[in-house]
């Protein structure tokens, strides 16, 4: 169709990566991209950190679980909600800042920082790096938070690995489309036939790779989902002034 | 740098639509854009629906409080959280759901939704299209849920208007990047100031559009972020038994 959305349908995400460093042009490229993404009421509550330090990265590999990409990788980058930074626009006009105390602000937070990760993952792509999200820096939230000098005000919502490739992944299969698109009103009676047919494509997915410990899409989520996987998020946002009481 | 972020520094917002349709083609390949955006846990928790029924978005501009753009662009998206899908399975792996009772699992959508909108916004605009992403289809919330037939676990998070472009807006001003970007740390000191300076050039930017009615960044988060700006996200959330109480 075009080379933007032929970059955009072969998403993959990266866990190898050469010790090349992304240069100062590239990675000032793709943060603007990150930065031109829209957010709600163009309140720009979103900023990102750049994490370069390998023992600083060492340490976000470790907090994440032990994820060695992240160490490995010559960049790294935090994303975050930034209350703190429309607290002073709202001081300044003299007015008590609220939404922060909200589901609404959170879940605005969520969705604006969603918009600067893909902008920033397409971008990388585009030049030829490679990415992968991390949401496990919501794993041990509050030593993040300490780790990269949070705020009140502020939390680390998802991360993103970035550099040259090493080696990539294959592409992985998603469910049939017709559960992801419906027309005009939501519609779920094709869901139970396209998760039995989406298990076994990922089981053959998981073959190819050459893991023999491969679950099926099904089994993977009611061993993650049956439970909150991240329980350190809602006490420590809440220890950064970031409630959802409203 | 390149094509694609090209598209991404020159992101604008379209409130001016022609009416001619947009091809079968293009919309599948930007839909598809989307499906193709990485879930945490590939839980693909997120639906979207198309909506081209000229009544349909004509109630939908209503509810979102009268966004006329809503009805005239052919194609309205909503990007729906769908924890039904999960939902089916978990139980299939015989496991009880329990994230979607979690801050962190209403997040986790708004991450994911953030990253399928942005996904099928640039594709839009490689394409030629314009776009504008739409918050207040969260303004209410229950008619949303009515009006798109959406079950338990599911939740209207955000829209985008789609369509060939009558008019665009010039590109809107961003705050000064090292609001945006930390390197390390995160480093509030900058900020007061870039503020102060991004107040001035926000209504600038007003007076280029002829509007005498443009006021600062500061002000107008001022108005917006003293209060819950969609109180009802909460409560129909929480009907949809999407909770935030762990």
């Amino acid at each position: 169709m075009n080379e933007t959305i032929e970059i955009q349908h072969s998403h993959r995400s990266t866990r190898s990566y050469k010790t090349d460093p992304v240069s100062d042009e590239m990675l000032t490229a793709i943060i603007e991209a990150g930065h031109r993404a829209p957010s709600s009421m163009n309140a720009q509550e979103i900023s990102v950190i750049v994490v370069r330090d390998a023992e600083r990265k060492a340490k976000i590999a470790e907090l994440a679980g032990g994820q060695t990409w992240i160490a490995q990788a010559p960049v790294f980058i935090a994303i975050v909600a930034d209350y703190n930074k429309t607290d002073i626009g709202v001081r300044k006009a003299g007015q008590t800042q609220v939404i922060h105390e909200s589901m609404e602000g959170l879940l605005v937070a969520g969705i604006d920082a969603g918009l600067v990760l893909a902008n920033m993952m397409v971008a990388a792509r585009s030049l030829g790096l490679g990415i992968v999200p991390i949401g496990s820096i919501r794993r041990s939230p509050q030593a993040m938070v300490d780790l990269l000098g949070l705020p009140p005000l502020t939390f680390p919502l998802v991360g993103m690995c970035l550099g040259h490739i090493e080696k990539d992944a294959p592409l992985k299969p998603r469910m049939d489309a017709n559960t992801f698109r419906h027309e005009e009103r939501y519609d779920a009676n094709g869901y139970a036939a396209a998760i039995d047919s989406y298990d076994e494509t990922i089981l053959e997915y998981w073959k190819q790779l050459g893991r023999t410990d491969g679950i099926t899409w099904s089994q993977n989520l009611g061993n993650n989902l049956k439970q909150v996987y991240y329980p350190q998020v809602k006490p420590v946002a809440a220890m950064q002034g970031l409630l959802n009481d409203k």
